[in-house]
């Protein structure tokens, strides 16, 4: 089978200049799904799928959810022996804000050469999922050109909803069980340890999110006539927040840790060979120690703790020049990474229970939930992950790892409860692709051995 | 000269609803100080006011200042015998925002009527200071229309920036001593206690403005691929600024109380016995409990102790719905009042120190300076004061009392420093006028009785 593969490989080499050219013209649909005004876009994004995969031969339809709409195709749908994978990838995209940051537009492609050599492909969505999910779409394509099939039975599942909650994927899974089951789902939405190391990531953080918003007086007071005597909410907001995690860096929250596992030494051991210093981790983004929990590397906090993040805060005068407002109100925006083990309502419960406790007379506390999922561990030891990692390791000349991943990827958790699958997390992004801020990219060497990689990999699953 | 004061008051009684027109045109002119594009709108507030008094027969002039101009008139020029006066007020307003909590646009000045019968003028700056500066002119109009000049020999100085740090009166004041001095500054920009209290204003409290910045990663982060290990911004700020004041609402900066005089317990009684109650003070913004330091009433931590205020933050995603960043840059402004007694730099030393000190490796703090000012107290024993509350007392047919108050007027140290002269606080506006806050309004009765109590006093001042 080496040299079924191999005519493929030499196809994807030969083509790649027409695979970024589609690529591009992906990336210049602006698809932000959190903003109700690009809605349009979200639909175009899905229709340029839709197009692409029926020319690939799929049977590939849109399909209408409550929010924006899903592309579901399919390959050999007659055919029913054989290995059969879902491929999932999301089409919408990150708001692009602050866009004053951004060197060129977020939405008109560019391939920039960096001071190292190495091409990058610059655009909104570049890594985030457009680049990525596109590396399983072009291997497909090789292989059809070459051998007029693909080696395994594919279908393919790409939501529009990824980057705003994604509160309509459930409900689709379920309501479609019998036509997206397949043996394993394949993600490509999870990147690299470094440049070189081919890796499958196999642990997952979960996420809640809140907002809280504190108010005391019944309007804006002026701080000569009030303060001091007046509660002022911003305090108070402060008070609570910066009180979550001790001077160690160890949320306080009573029942925090519980069910929280600590990864054995032996895994704690292959991570610290590839990262035998915290500089590799943070120094690339103007860090130098590591900020959290003490007793644990800077890898180790990202993969395998959970984390408290105040994502925004909010309250007063931020303008320029200086108003002695104090202010009737305050808002922040928090969440928490949670690893296997942690149960996000608790989680949850604990925070709202912390921030009320810390509000003294005259404050009103609200809150409003932005999302739960939890941590999830993908088995380490299936067939179908040992196939996948030697053909990386092939691919990339490094023998690849099970690495952890600090974000949250809900669609794992919600392919197995939904579709009873586990999940191959398998993706080539690098930390320094800037997914979700300014100037986001995505390497050209990642996106061409990415297609090589989905190539050999499923060359190996057809094997099996 | 009961019967010179007399005919003046009727007169101002026959030409209130004259007056009010003449306040509502200088309210329709939108000068907001700290904003540069009102600019031109502070020009043309001076140029209004110095129309005004050309009108009444001041030799007004407009003044160039690196900022926005202020505004000098001198009646009698020529005369040096007898009292001068040099009345002092600003014509800028603060910034609008938010301004979706006004009921009605802050420049169309409207008449409300309330469920209690009261009527009210809403706009900004109707009570601070426009329509508390205009019952002075409108009181030297009363007296020049019934006796074609007026009782004492006044100067005007209003300025435009006392909202927005004021830097410039101060080398303004020094430059032009010569021509400003006089025997005592009359400054109206305070108010009464309650509804039916004439009051001067004997001690006021100084302020030191500071922005601070917090910056850690060289960019936005995505927290699912940091969060934990790289250090939050608006973490370190809420740390930072939440252990200001401890449980008790004290402030912990070393240093801080030093100096400062807790007012006689004859004082205290005197204030206790106008505000029985924290209720008075806080129930009508909906607050029920004191804030401050214990062992204090509300009105006392307001008039006679120092404050510490959060008065604005910001950083990370303020908008609709939730972005899981990690921001790489938080800020806040913060504000103290300082009561006689401390040192402004010594203040501003010990909070930078105490912010720098929380700043773990990774994180960088700038700090800007908005603004300093001591707190003052107005002698209470001369000759003036003492005439000055009897006029009052006579207009209100209620005792006039000294009092203190929260708030910041710069000016009052800043002509006794570069004139040598010092100042009567006399102010007709009350807690509810919700000044620098949306639906600011100042009560028709004091705007009448304003004028009223001014002829009053400059009757009785020309009688010393």
């Amino acid at each position: 089978m080496a040299e079924v593969s191999d005519a493929v490989l030499t196809r994807v080499d030969q083509d790649l200049n027409e695979s970024l050219e589609r690529l591009f013209a992906f990336l210049r649909i602006p698809s932000i799904s959190a903003q109700p005004d690009h809605a349009q876009a979200c639909r175009l994004a899905a229709q340029w799928l839709c197009t692409e995969l029926s020319a690939l031969g799929f049977d590939a339809t849109i399909r209408e959810t409550p929010g924006h709409p899903m592309v579901v195709g399919h390959d050999r749908p007659e055919e029913a022996q054989g290995l059969h994978v879902l491929f999932y990838g999301h089409y919408d995209v990150q708001p692009t804000d602050p866009l004053s940051l951004w060197k060129s537009d977020p939405f008109a492609p560019s391939l920039v050469t960096g001071p190292d050599g190495r091409q990058v492909i610059v655009a909104r969505g570049a890594s985030d999922d457009k680049g990525q999910l596109m590396t399983f779409i072009e291997a497909c394509r090789a292989w059809r050109a070459v051998h007029g099939t693909l080696p395994v039975r594919v279908s393919v599942l790409i939501e529009g909803e990824e980057e705003s909650g994604g509160a309509n994927l459930m409900p689709f899974l379920k309501a479609n069980a019998d036509e997206l089951e397949a043996d394993v789902a394949l993600i490509c939405d999870t990147g690299m340890p470094d440049r070189r190391t081919p890796a499958i990531t196999t642990s997952l953080r979960g996420l809640v999110g809140e907002e809280v918003t504190i108010e005391c007086a019944t309007h804006d007071l002026h701080s000569g006539m009030f303060g001091n005597a007046a509660r002022n909410p911003i305090e108070l907001l402060c008070q609570a927040l910066g009180s979550v995690r001790d001077s160690e860096g160890r949320v306080t929250l009573p029942g925090f840790y519980d069910g929280v596992i600590v990864p054995s030494d032996s895994v704690r051991d292959q991570w610290r060979a590839i990262f035998p210093d915290d500089s590799l981790t943070l120094g690339p983004v103007g860090l130098s120690r590591a900020a959290g929990e003490a007793g644990f590397t800077a890898v180790e906090q990202i993969w395998a703790r959970p984390s408290y993040e105040i994502n925004g805060i909010s309250g007063g005068y931020e303008g320029d020049g200086f108003k002695t407002v104090l202010p009737a109100k305050a808002m922040a925006k928090v969440s928490f990474r949670l690893v296997p083990g942690q149960d996000p309502e608790a989680v949850r419960a604990a925070f709202r229970a912390h921030v009320r406790n810390a509000m003294p007379d005259d404050a009103r506390v609200t809150f409003s939930e932005h999302g739960a999922s939890s941590g999830f561990a993908v088995p380490e030891n299936g067939p179908l992950l040992k196939t996948a990692l030697d053909a990386l390791g092939k691919e990339w000349g490094v023998p690849a790892v099970s690495i952890g991943c600090g974000g949250s990827i809900p669609v794992v958790a919600e392919v197995k409860e939904a579709l009873d699958m586990d999940s191959l997390l398998i993706g080539f992004a690098q930390d320094d692709d800037r997914i979700h801020s300014p100037n986001e990219q995505y390497g050209v060497e990642s996106f061409h051995k990415g297609i090589r990689s989905w190539v050999r990999i499923l060359s190996a699953f057809s094997q099996l």
